[in-house]
């Protein structure tokens, strides 16, 4: 069950610029900056209402954020959802013809584990499953 | 304020089949279609907790989906935040250099006043604002 749209991710060039700019637009400074080694990212979040917006600057040229920018303006990179049971929906998507582009959770940001649906499986929308470690089963 | 992420709209190609790949990929059906006569689009709506996905295909050449997917692929088209008071929030943002592609509040979809701030402000971003009619000020 997909329970909320827990976050935005946005690939953004100079994240100290992207940081001052959606502190202006959202009215609010961001509550946590985090460095996700494993996937070579800076980033920072901000919550609004029960969502969060997630600014994402690549470390590495292996970055994934690096490769999309290489590619693509700076804007929407994915979008994430809530899941009660991240090993239960990877199952029931696969089993329904969806490209999930990791086989096990892995560990994401913001303390998740994380699945990503191919953007070719769900209309062009790089979809992430999330799931809160402390609510693992 | 913004209050909450209230729907993320994905520009798509075919309705029919956005609307039964959504199902699955959500695990639940729609709440509601609605014609936007103003906008020539169709919308599907999901709801995921507190949030909502919007699919939208444009119904005539002149409407902004089918001119955004005459030049990108298909996938996420806006992304929406509920304010509590839109005017008030759309002359903040125009205050503080903000570009609006509209001057005063217009009827979306969904029965809110909406009002778009250009991606150019936004990091890449078609950002919208919205209110819901009952709660305007």
């Amino acid at each position: 069950m997909f329970t909320n749209l827990e976050h935005l991710g946005l690939a953004v060039n100079d994240l100290e610029a992207a940081t001052a700019l959606y502190t202006t637009l959202l009215g609010q400074p961001p509550y946590k900056r985090e460095h996700v080694a494993s996937e070579a990212v800076d980033t920072v979040f901000f919550q609004v209402g029960g969502s969060k917006i997630e600014l994402l600057a690549g470390t590495s040229p292996d970055s994934a954020i690096t490769k999309f920018l290489a590619k693509k303006p700076e804007g929407i990179h994915h979008v994430a959802f809530e899941v009660a049971d991240i090993r239960a929906e990877m199952e029931r998507l696969r089993a329904a013809g969806f490209t999930l582009l990791n086989e096990e959770p892995k560990r994401g940001a913001d303390n998740k584990l994380v699945c990503f649906v191919h953007p070719k499986s769900a209309a062009g929308v790089l979809v992430e499953l999330c799931q809160s470690v402390e609510s693992e089963v």
